[in-house]
């Protein structure tokens, strides 16, 4: 196993690309656009989808499933949304493939669609079509589902996990008969995918709204999660919609109000997709390799035998077993890597390119005198310590190596948000040390765009704890009564 | 809540149409095909697939994701999956869509794939080419992946769960280095999926081989588990595949063997679907609704109390409160439904209809007494039991009814396994009582396919526990070693 990844500072998208790859997470497949996700990369999305999955059915909401295809035509009943989706999209013309006589297999064009079916880029249109069916009156609300699911946005440049034409997601879509119950649905989704962020992925977000011009498309308002990557880029980590009524009055869905009033239902829709891949990956990972969280670790522990003689691998073997029982017993998941064709040092490598948080090294000499090696993942720190008491020191060590994890990043995202006051020293941060800059800015769609065009820097999101301050627009220099923040972003 | 369905007896098919729509599992979605998968029916399939997830996991699987998109020129290169797989699918042939000027939207013309992309109706294709990348040596084998994905084959008639265009399943694909490995696989799989079916779903299943007629397109062997439904008609609940080497073959993929000689890889594949859901709800369930095992009911007991005061309320409540604390620590969902808009007979009949397996009915003036009344859906016989010691009466009664379900879909099945000697015979217990026809059958396809002609019947499977007997095809009458299993089938 070769490692040799490029450093991050010699070409951080290399790193990643290589990363990727050689921690087997995944792959490009013969699809242009679509990739295929490796079991190991596999098994961490799976980890995130059973800690997410369970902290949507906390919060009372069920899992459902819709259509994969959208009638075109569904588009076009949303006005703003089919600006943002019915655009690159994959488009279904035919239901069946024929030999042309010759072996050559082709489309049967005696099979056509009367209406094209749209891949689902998301599933706003065809949900609020099916709920006009589920809802009646004000006992049918609120609606509270979730779909896992596969979705496609045609992408002409992709990134492994960042952006591929189809991802993984999961997609909420509640109903319910106010506004206020709506709005608080949509800040209690973004608190979840907040709470799971810094919890599971040990990634600090800034909660914030969206500007309107990076809104949702049909929604009127967009709350988001922004984390920092190691290169001084944002990425939009999950994202939580406020819809209104334009869903329920494009597809009609009304309810009888407990005073006997037909109303419009009131809508939410929010998402983490395998972006969240990518951003766990750029926020934690070092040039030796992935480093895992261990409470999304798919291997918590592994433990590598170093012995000559039979006799000291049966006494090494004899620990392993144990420890590894106790460690069931606490949920820690341990990986006993006895493989004879690799020595050690292939496996220290092996392991820490993959980031398994604990490494434990048996060695037949140390357990003489009672002694194993614990070696950390995160800060690369070892120590010595006693057999006995193993899987206590274990189960200390991983959740201070969650903490420290996060803490690392939550000081690099500190370090890293930098309040400027004029267009030039927003530009030279930029340039810089790049990362959050908290800037004064007139409120318009106009000015946005100019910062954008002239910096590549998007406004990330208005804070939701945002203290106001009158200030000056970096840009234009209006009135400005808060400051935004701004980045370069995936 | 009205219930007024169909019984059986009336119209089977419009019986099992009507409960899957007023048990809120399932309904047609505005895509012609594709189902929409309610909340309680998910539910189900949830239970179905962490059951499953860990029985392949325990037996070494793991899972990963393959792309949705399946280039068309894949299906050319295995010459029998092109025949079975590249008919009836979704082609998309474009990738945007536009405004075409005066407010429609119309797929770009300048957007045209210049190849076509299958949705995929099964991965074999694109996931021995990503194999082919994944394999260079012994050492690499076996490959043990699974696949939880949406799968589409396009269907003219479909009915909800038994045959929509889209559909929900899972798909193991192994790679392995010796032909009896791969076999070893297959059965492994099949037993997996015949001990889902019994002890989780309570369907007693035959295990046995499809005819070469009826074998998946690209297998050397399928493999299959065949239920009985109470129709009389069968129901293909699981495959298991063993695939040779043929799509090793068609995409080139070769290992070095421990001698140092290139071979091609041994494959297996292996599927379940959400048409298992067709085949729960037609097995158990009854003219007042659904029977659902317990091991995969979503909610295991419901209880109502029966109550005028609020005093009464009160003692309820808090023996409530303790026999929830109580289940949960015996993993048992207990649902509550202390809805004061509606009355007991009207819960009744609703958790009747959703087939939760024990109602328990508290009501106050037996609780005087220390007495609750527990109803058990499958037999709806009731018991009058002691206030203490109830949690551990339910969970003996849930184990109770898991195996009551089966013992009577099991003494279903074997009243309805006829052996039959002639044509006549044979042609009488098809139109007659249905079920298993035991039969002797001369091993070719053509008489297969007269049978099938003449009868709709056809050959389920070689059981694979068959003894060998000498006997006569009872269509042409020649020798034969051993019975088949006939039937009509979904
Ligand atoms: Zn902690
Ligand atoms: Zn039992």
């Amino acid at each position: 196993m070769s490692k040799g990844i490029t450093s991050r500072k010699e070409d951080y998208s290399q790193w990643y690309n290589e990363l990727v790859s050689k921690a087997d997470l995944a792959e490009h497949s013969a699809v242009r656009g679509c990739m295929v996700i490796k079991p190991y990369g596999y098994a961490i999305w799976e980890k995130m989808q059973a800690a997410l999955d369970k902290k949507f059915k906390d919060t009372g909401h069920s899992n459902a499933y819709f259509p994969l295809f959208i009638p075109k035509s569904f588009f076009t009943k949303e006005a703003s949304h089919v600006e943002g989706f019915a655009k690159e999209c994959a488009v279904v013309t035919h239901y069946r493939l024929k030999d042309d006589g010759t072996g050559n297999i082709v489309v049967d064009e005696d099979a056509k669609l009367e209406e094209e079916l749209i891949v689902r880029p998301t599933s706003e249109t065809i949900i609020w079509n099916t709920y006009r069916g589920w809802i009646e009156s004000y006992r049918d609300l609120p609606i509270l589902v979730n779909q896992w699911a596969n979705v496609v946005r045609w992408e002409m440049r992709t990134r492994l996990f960042l952006r591929t034409a189809e991802f993984l997601w999961q997609e909420g879509h509640t109903a319910h008969a106010t506004a206020e119950e709506a709005i608080a649905e949509t800040e209690q989704m973004l608190d979840v995918y907040a709470d799971f962020a810094e919890n599971w992925m040990a990634v600090p977000v800034v909660k914030g709204k969206k500007t309107e011009t990076e809104r949702f498309a049909g929604a009127l308002d967009t709350y988001c999660i922004e984390a920092l990557m190691q290169d001084g880029k944002a990425l939009q980590a999950g994202t939580s919609h406020f819809l209104g009524q334009n869903f329920a009055k494009a597809f009609d869905v009304k309810f009888t109000s407990k005073e006997g009033k037909q109303e419009y239902v009131w809508a939410t829709s929010w998402g983490v997709s395998t972006r969240l891949m990518g951003a766990l990956i750029m926020a934690h990972s070092d040039d030796a390799g992935l480093v895992l969280p261990p409470k999304l670790a798919p291997i918590q522990v592994v433990i590598v035998p170093i012995y000559k003689t039979d006799e000291e691998r049966a006494e090494i073997v004899e620990l392993v077993d144990q420890v590894v029982a106790e460690c069931k017993q606490k949920d820690i998941t341990v990986k006993f890597d006895d493989r004879d064709s690799y020595r050690p040092g292939f496996k220290f490598a092996e392991w820490e390119l993959k980031g398994v948080p604990l490494r434990i090294t048996i060695g037949a000499r140390d357990l003489k005198n009672g002694l194993v090696e614990l070696a950390r993942r995160d800060n690369q720190s070892k120590e010595s310590v006693s057999k006995e008491g193993l899987s206590q020191r274990i189960e200390i060590l991983l959740d201070e190596i969650q903490h420290a994890i996060y803490e690392k990043a939550l000081k690099f995202r500190t370090d890293n948000i930098t309040l400027v006051n004029s267009y030039d020293e927003f530009k030279e941060v930029l340039e810089g040390k790049g990362g959050f800059i908290s800037a004064h800015w007139d409120g318009t769609a106009e000015t946005e765009k100019r910062i954008k065009e002239e910096t590549k820097a998007t406004i990330r999101c208005i804070p939701l704890d945002n203290k106001l301050e009158e200030g000056q627009c970096i840009l234009t220099g209006k009135p400005s009564t808060q400051r935004v923040l701004f980045a370069r972003a995936y």
